[in-house]
C-alpha cells in the first residue's frame, strides 16, 4: 500500500515535470480520493495547485476533505474566490466545519464569505455547540419525510433529493419538524405494496442522540446498536441533524488514542504525530514528566528516611526498583483493564465491589506465584551464581530474601487494589479514569511498596 | 442509560413473576434488541429461556446475537431442534460463524446439524480461513449483479432477494464469479435513466481485500476510504464476500483494546473483563509480570555493582526512585506514541531518521526544563526545608544536586531515542511492536538512567 504509493508519486512527479498534463489527469481520475490526498500532501507547495486544478470538479473536492490540514489551508489561500466557491458547493456541511475548525480566522472569514447562505447557516449553527458534543460532529444533509407520503412518493421524493445527501439509506420522519420515526430505503425497496402509508412502514422506537451528549457515547451508541446513521435532536425533540457511521468510526479511533496518550502521561492532540513541531509535542508532554516528577519526591522522603538502615544493609537497596517496578506493572495492569472496560461502557462503578473481590484473588495468585519465582530466582542466581549476599554478615541471607519476598507478594496485593479501584473512583467524581488514575498509580504504588519493604524489613531484620 | 436498564429489568422482573405475559410480550417488542440482549444477560437461568421465547422469531434471532456467550449457549442447550433450526433460519452468516466460535464441540455439532444446507456450507467455508483474517469475519449473503443487467433489472433484483442480505446498498458487479465492479443503491436510485447498463453506472476500480489479509488492515480500509461494504475476494479475484462497517468497527474496537492491553504488559483475551475467571485474569497477567520481574535483576546488579559507592554517599539512593521514573515516564510516551502511530498507519519505518531526530529535539526540550525543575525542587523541598543534605560531608551538596540533574537531562534523551526507535525496529523485524517494545522499555530505561547516575556520580563525586 505505501510501497504502492511512492511508486505512483515518482510517476507524477516525473509526468508533472514534462509538463504531461493530460495524462496525469487520466491517471488521477482512475483513483481514490484518499490515496490522491496522500500523495497530494507529500507534495511540494509550488506543484500541489497545479497538480490539484488538474482534477474534475467532484473528484477535488473529495480530495480536498481527505488531506492534510496544511495542505488545505495553503490550496485555500491560492484559490480565487470563484474556485473556493466550487469547492465549498461540493462539500457536505460537516466536512466544511472540520477543515473550518482547524483553520485560521482570517481563511475562515474568507469560507465564510464564500459559502452560498444556507450552508453559512447550517455552518454557524454546528459551529455553536461545544466540541466533542454530538451537535459539533452531526451533519444537516439529512432525508426527511412526512407520515402522511406512500412508499412510491417516498422513493420518488429520495430519488429527487438525494444527491445532495450525506447518506440516503436512513431517512427520518418528522411532524411539526419533531423526530417520530425512522424508516430504511431498504425498508421501502423491499415493502410489496407501493401504496402503502410511511407512518405504517416506519419504525417509531427511534433512538437519538441529543445535541449536547459526548461524541464518545454517540460513537458507543454506533458500536452497541450497528446504526448507519442516528438522528441528533434539540431540548424538544425536534431533529436538527444525524452522524453518520463514518464519523463514529473516526470519534472511536480519536478516542482510543486519546486513551492512549492519557495512560501515558501525555496531553492528548488532534493533530497527527507527524506534522507537530518538537515544541507542541513538548508543550504535551512536559506537564505530566514535571508533575510526576515532583510526585516522586514521596519516594525520596521515604528512602532518606530510612537511610540509616539501608547503610546498615546496604543489599536491600538493589531489590528497590525490582519491588517498585513490579508492583508498577501489576497496579497499572489492573488501572489499564478497568479503564478500558469503562470506556467500552462494559464496566459501571457500581460493579465495585465484585470488581475489588476479583482483583484480589488475581492478586493472591500472582503475588503467590510471584513470591515463589522470586525466591528460587535470587537463591539462584543473586546467592549462588553472583554471590552477591557473601559480604552480608548482620543477617541469615535466607531471611533476607524472605523478607524480599514477603514484600512483594504484600506490594503485588495492594497495586492491584489500587489500580482497580482509582480509575471508579477517578469515574464516579466526574474525573477522566484515564488521567486521574494511569499516570498517578506509579507514584502511589512506589511509595507504597517502600513502605512495606522497610516496615517488614524492620520486623525481621536486627536494623 | 444503565440506569433506565435497571429499571426496565426491575419491570420485567416483576411482570415474570406474576406471570403477566401478555403484557411483558407488549413491552420486550417495543425495544431494541441490543437493550433486550443487555437485560436478559442479567437474567437468571431459570428465567431466560421463559423470556426469551416470548419473542417472536425475527426480534429473537436479533437478540440472540447480541447476548453474552454464557446466556447463548444456555438458550441453545434449552432449544428443542426445531427451535433452534427457526433461530439459526434468522441468523446472518457471519452472526452464526461468531457465535460457534465461542461455543464447545457439542453445541456446535448441534448447530450445524440444524442450519440448513446451503448455511452449513457457507459456515464451513468461513471457519477454514484463519483467525483474524478478512475471511473470517466476512459474509457471504451479499447481492451481486450481472454488468448486462438494465438499472431497472437490477432494482428489482435488489427488491427481489434483498431481504436476506446483510446490506443490500452495495452490490458487486461479478462476471464469471470474478469482482469486476461496484453499484450503490443510492447511484441506481439517483440514476435518471433506468435503462443505462449496470457496466455503464458501475464504478469499476474497485477496492477490495484478499480473504488472508488480516482484520485489522481491512478495519483501517473502512477508516480511511468511509465505505460501508468492502468485497473480499480469493486468489483469483472471484469474490467470496463482504465485510459489512459494523463488523469493521468491532475489529477497530478490538483491536485497540488489544493494543491497550499488550502495552500494559497483559495477554490481550477476546472475553470481556467481567465474564473471566480470576484464574484466566491470572493466566493473562503473570507472563509479563514473572518475564519483566527477572529482567529486573539487570537493575540490581548494577546497583550491587555500586554497594560501595552507595555506602559511602546513601543520599543517591534516595533519587534512584525519581530518575528512574522520570526516564521510565519519558521512554514510555515517545513508545506509546509511535506505536499507535503505526497501529493507525500515520507511521513508517521509513520515518525513523525523521522520527529519532525529532524526538532528539523533544528529549533536550524535557530534560533541561525538567532538569532545572529538578534542581529548584532539590534545593527548596530536600535542601532547605527537609534538610536531607544536613548530613552529607564529603561533597558539596550543590555538586550532588548538579549530579542528579545531569543525569536526568541525560536520561531523558535515552529514554526518547530508545522509546521511539524500539517500537520501529520491533516492528521492521515483523515483530508486534505493542508487545516488544512497551513492556521492556521501563528494563531498558531502569538501567541505562542507572548506569548514567553512577558514571556521572563516580566522575565528579569523590566515591
Amino acid at each position: 500500500m505505501a510501497e504502492h504509493t511512492v511508486i505512483m508519486e515518482n510517476t507524477l512527479r516525473k509526468l508533472l515535470a514534462e509538463k504531461k498534463y493530460a495524462t496525469l489527469r487520466e491517471i488521477l481520475i482512475t483513483m481514490n480520493p484518499s490515496d490522491i490526498a496522500a500523495i497530494f500532501d507529500e507534495l511540494e507547495e509550488d506543484r500541489l495547485p497545479l497538480l490539484y486544478r488538474l482534477l474534475p470538479k467532484e473528484l477535488a473536492a473529495d480530495v480536498f476533505v481527505e488531506m492534510d490540514q496544511e495542505a488545505q489551508e495553503l490550496l485555500i489561500r491560492g484559490f480565487s474566490d470563484s474556485e473556493l466557491k466550487e469547492v465549498l458547493d461540493e462539500l457536505f456541511v460537516d466536512d466544511a466545519v472540520d477543515i473550518i475548525e482547524e483553520m485560521p480566522a482570517t481563511v475562515v472569514r474568507r469560507i465564510l464569505s464564500q459559502a452560498d447562505p444556507e450552508m453559512r447557516k447550517s455552518i454557524n449553527e454546528i459551529l455553536r455547540y461545544p466540541e466533542s458534543s454530538a451537535g459539533s460532529i452531526m451533519t444537516t444533509e439529512y432525508i426527511s419525510l412526512r407520515p402522511q407520503m406512500t412508499v412510491a412518493e417516498a422513493i420518488t421524493r429520495i430519488r429527487r433529493t438525494g444527491i445532495d445527501k450525506e447518506t440516503i439509506y436512513t431517512c427520518y420522519v418528522t411532524k411539526d419538524r419533531t423526530l417520530i420515526g425512522v424508516v430504511t430505503v431498504k425498508d421501502l425497496l423491499l415493502c410489496n405494496d407501493d401504496d402503502k402509508l410511511i407512518a405504517d412502514v416506519m419504525i417509531d422506537k427511534v433512538i437519538s442522540v441529543n445535541t449536547h451528549d459526548d461524541q464518545e457515547e454517540v460513537a458507543q451508541m454506533f458500536s452497541k446498536y450497528n446504526f448507519m446513521a442516528l438522528p441528533v435532536v434539540d431540548g424538544e425533540n425536534r431533529l436538527v441533524g444525524i452522524v453518520t457511521f463514518d464519523d463514529a468510526m473516526d470519534v472511536m479511533e480519536e478516542e482510543a488514542t486519546e486513551d492512549i496518550e492519557k495512560m501515558a502521561a501525555i496531553i492528548p492532540s488532534e493533530k497527527p504525530y507527524m506534522s507537530m513541531s518538537p515544541f507542541e509535542i513538548w508543550k504535551n508532554r512536559i506537564p505530566w514528566l514535571m508533575l510526576l516528577m515532583v510526585s516522586a519526591t514521596f519516594t525520596g522522603i521515604i528512602i532518606s528516611h530510612f537511610e540509616s538502615a539501608l547503610a546498615k544493609l546496604v543489599i536491600l537497596t538493589a531489590f528497590i526498583p525490582m519491588l517498585m517496578d513490579t508492583a508498577g506493572n501489576s497496579g497499572s495492569q489492573a488501572s489499564v483493564t478497568i479503564i478500558r472496560g469503562l470506556s467500552l461502557n462494559e464496566i459501571e462503578f457500581k460493579d465495585i465491589l465484585q470488581i475489588i473481590w476479583k482483583e484480589a484473588r488475581v492478586a493472591v495468585l500472582c503475588g503467590i506465584s510471584l513470591a515463589v519465582a522470586c525466591f528460587a530466582k535470587i537463591l539462584l542466581v543473586d546467592y549462588l551464581i553472583l554471590g552477591s549476599f557473601a559480604e552480608v554478615t548482620m543477617a541469615s541471607p535466607f531471611l533476607i530474601i524472605g523478607v524480599i519476598c514477603i514484600t512483594l507478594a504484600i506490594t503485588v496485593l495492594f497495586a492491584k487494589i489500587v489500580g482497580c479501584s482509582l480509575p471508579l473512583f477517578a469515574k464516579k467524581l466526574g474525573f477522566d479514569p484515564a488521567v486521574m488514575a494511569s499516570p498517578f498509580i506509579t507514584t502511589i504504588v512506589d511509595a507504597l511498596s517502600l513502605l512495606v519493604y522497610f516496615g517488614i524489613a524492620n520486623i525481621f531484620l536486627p536494623l
